[in-house]
């Protein structure tokens, strides 16, 4: 993980963080984000992978399902977001849409991602921490501004 | 719909806008860019449909076949702008890409997406006003900068 | 091709870019690139492509692996950067996830996409120039921050 602080203007910096070939990107961000004391903070980023695991919210069961994806695939979309939890550490909350070898595409919550060969995220703060809560329906930490 | 005015450096503005359980995310934003005069936004987002409408723009037609989606899914991406209509009024356009239960992935125009439980919205505002034009060869209001 | 610089904060610029029916999105955005100098930016887009070209990077193989896609489609996400290469000239990296008629996806890399009727791009500029090396184990230009 190479990272570098590239501007800040009153507390609203954008970071671009490189990942290599092994890193994990949830657990490299959670890193980060405890490193860097983040509270507020959007992500993107496009790269590869080597494999990961895609999740899917059970309304029913309220819980993740996993979609494990043992494969090389294109990073085509990686969005989410950073946050502070119900007891005050970061939340890193991710998104990924994958592209396989055919060009088929999946989708869902991002539980983790080997990168192969890079990641290359653009991390952008902007003041003012923002915290989840949990919410009682869903049995999900939930952004409350 | 909770919103939060993150902060603002010579009006370039950021918002987090949290929809939640019920909340029809398009109805949503046209309310939210009505109120607060939003002229030129960016905008992505991250979270959960309990049910949408995907949308693809026949070329040969001129018109937008709609794409039901009656299942729990997962916003992958949602990316989208926010600019003044030929008359005046904002247009929000979003386009999206849902994960299913398989991990399967879904993309398109986005007509309608109703939130559950959670859509974490990122709204960049810049200064200058842009503005739709009407384009006779597709039939559709174009961004002219 | 219409471009427009929205503003500008300590050389964070934001310009808005909008390509029209017959424009590549990926010449395009080279051409810009180079005659505004960019070193360090970020981009999204949505819009319609009448065709493109995705592709695949065959890690064995070590190179990209062209998927065609000859028919109109929703372009759902676009998401890149443009930072130096070896040579110090713009590259112009870019990912995409493409919805077809029936709501299906692609996904992958972006090697060429025929705009109609519109592209929307938003590009960020950030402070301070990023530059690729060539690295051994892909034999690819990677993001050294």
């Amino acid at each position: 993980m190479r990272t570098r602080r590239m501007h800040e203007v009153s507390g609203h910096a954008t970071w671009v963080v490189v990942l290599e070939t092994g890193d994990e990107a949830m657990a490299c961000l959670k890193r980060f984000a405890i490193e860097e004391g983040l509270d507020s903070t959007s992500l993107t980023a496009i790269g590869a992978f080597e494999r990961a695991t895609l999740a899917y919210f059970d309304w029913e069961r309220k819980e993740y399902l996993p979609i494990p994806v043992d494969e090389q695939v294109e990073v085509a979309s990686l969005t989410g977001d950073i946050v502070l939890g119900p007891d005050g550490t970061p939340v890193v909350h991710v998104h990924a849409v994958l592209g396989r070898r055919d060009g088929s595409a999946l989708a869902g919550h991002l539980d983790s991602g080997f990168v192969r060969p890079t990641l290359e995220l653009v991390l952008t703060e902007t003041p003012g921490a923002l915290r989840k809560q949990m919410d009682e329906a869903s049995g999900l930490p939930l952004i409350r501004p």
